[in-house]
């Protein structure tokens, strides 16, 4: 299994999304979330008040942020809620999407954040990793229910080159009620208390141990969702998580900025994708008093913006040619 | 909204639940897990090798499981893993699948454990709780994000008479790697450190305090996810949860007893739904030898077993009329 773009052909997740950070030069992620009432006057011009008609609406958006921005980022993530909640249509105009990604040649995440127990994880991980089915890249897991709920989406990418994120510290306000709670020593190797999501932290280490080690880029096929919301968690994270992939979302309308974000990095300018998807999507917002031609052009510029901000907070990337 | 059966007019879930368990007379909730090489031989037959194929066969699948058990219990849970599995067409035969039960007057449970930050979980909401786009009764929800990944939830079900099920203890064998850490005290009220269930379980009834102060039968529209692998577990959050519908998954294939899910019931019989889906919507294979004529009578059988069974361990609920 390898990107239609012919990178990474029989690698693994990790070094197929280091090779196309380095050859993009710039680890932005951006985010396609569609709400219908926010799309482009250019694409609402004329809708029908179908269901049908506003997924094709999103598809519409969808395929125009991967046309201003398929060749620029090495990553887009598709948010599953909002085609979820556009009914039967909207995961089928997800389904048209992904694959028009995957022909542009950039990678793709399904942000669905899926979880169950061990035999309904294989048919999530069947879904999305290992047929057919879908066509993504890599997709967001969450792991409240331990290692067999984890562990069909971890055989199911090891199989056919695909990745997972899994959510450690997330971004929002209330994440700290559970994700921080202090939890106990539960081996003799544990010196003291830890909040719950170091906890998680330190089981996906584990989990991407050996992909990490078969690696050529160091990179595994496990990532680990961490929120740009706190710049200190995210620099201690990324020294205890070697070789395991940062998505870091937060960044633009959740408030996190670009020193925030810095943290996640190697010195070597990998092991984080920052991803934006108001900020970006819905860019030509801020535009409405004189609008231009083609709204891809400000998603467009909304993102060569963003890259010269992380830029500025020395997150820089060897370009491979 | 309520449901087409015109029961539970204007009432909350969780007096809507109430009042369907005790027109029916038990608690069994049968769990939809359509798997395309599993489904009965008169499905199966002469079935094309295409995904839109494979779907439509699922969708055969969960009809003639509600044609065999709508009048005989008060729930079904549709496993979305197993719809999304098969691609587009999959969510499309759920959502048909969906539609079809409610026209029946049995609730419906969509099973999906979706979760995310604020505005996306809002997303969700309005998916499967606030709109015409999906039809369900109930979502089960992760609360891995905390309180502001489940208030959108929590509004959308209040608006609309639906309900929401959180896990809480889930029934797979590794639930204890996160789920059973000893989290330490974050108020003066507590006494001593507890697991991290036991913390989300309080969360849980807070959340759920308002409207099962507003209610008939004491029970508001949240539920917790409790496993029935762990009975003194089981009894022990029953006491410390009042108000709060359990759904119970484990019994049957899983390893759960009626003895050991029975201390999730109060003393009317309420306060829990018990979930078999491999059990009940599996039994025709237990009969390859000399099949019936219809598989669906198999399926409903088994229900009946079940319900005498629980029967058998004293879980009794007076019937109205």
């Amino acid at each position: 299994m390898m990107s239609e773009s012919g990178e990474g052909v029989g690698l693994s997740f990790g070094d197929r999304l280091a090779r196309r950070i380095q050859r993009v030069g710039n680890p932005v992620c951006v985010g396609i979330d569609p709400r219908p009432e926010r799309l482009p006057r250019a694409i609402l011009r004329d809708l029908p008040d179908t269901a049908e008609a506003r997924a094709v609406a999103c598809e519409r958006y969808a395929r125009g942020i991967l046309d201003a921005v398929a060749d620029l980022v090495p990553i887009v993530k598709f948010q599953s809620a909002c085609f979820e909640a556009l009914g039967p249509a909207g995961p089928a105009a997800l389904d048209r999407a992904a694959r028009y990604a995957a022909q542009q040649g950039v990678l793709t995440i399904f942000d669905g954040k899926r979880n169950d127990i061990g035999p309904t994880a294989e048919a999530y991980a069947l879904a999305y990793l290992d047929s057919d089915a879908w066509r993504f890249d890599a997709m967001t897991v969450n792991p409240y229910l331990g290692s067999d709920g984890v562990t069909p989406f971890l055989k199911a990418a090891q199989r056919h080159g695909k990745g997972l994120f899994v959510l450690a510290r997330t971004s929002n306000p209330s994440a700290a009620e559970f994700q921080e709670l202090q939890v106990a020593c539960v081996s003799p190797n544990d010196a003291q208390a830890m909040p719950l999501y170091q906890r998680v932290a330190q089981a996906i280490v584990a989990w991407n141990q050996p992909s990490a080690a078969a690696s050529y880029s160091g990179y595994g096929l496990l990532g680990a969702v961490v929120g740009a919301t706190s710049p200190a968690q995210l620099a201690q994270l990324r020294s205890q998580m070697p070789g395991v992939w940062f998505l870091v979302p937060g960044y633009g309308a959740q408030g996190g900025t670009a020193r925030d974000v810095a943290g996640g990095f190697d010195p070597h300018g990998l092991g984080a994708i920052v991803n934006s998807s108001r900020g970006v999507g819905y860019a030509y917002e801020q535009d409405d008093a004189s609008p231009k031609a083609d709204w891809t052009e400000l998603v467009r510029d909304a993102v060569l913006a963003m890259i010269a901000d992380l830029e500025s907070a020395g997150i820089r990337i060897a370009r491979t040619t």
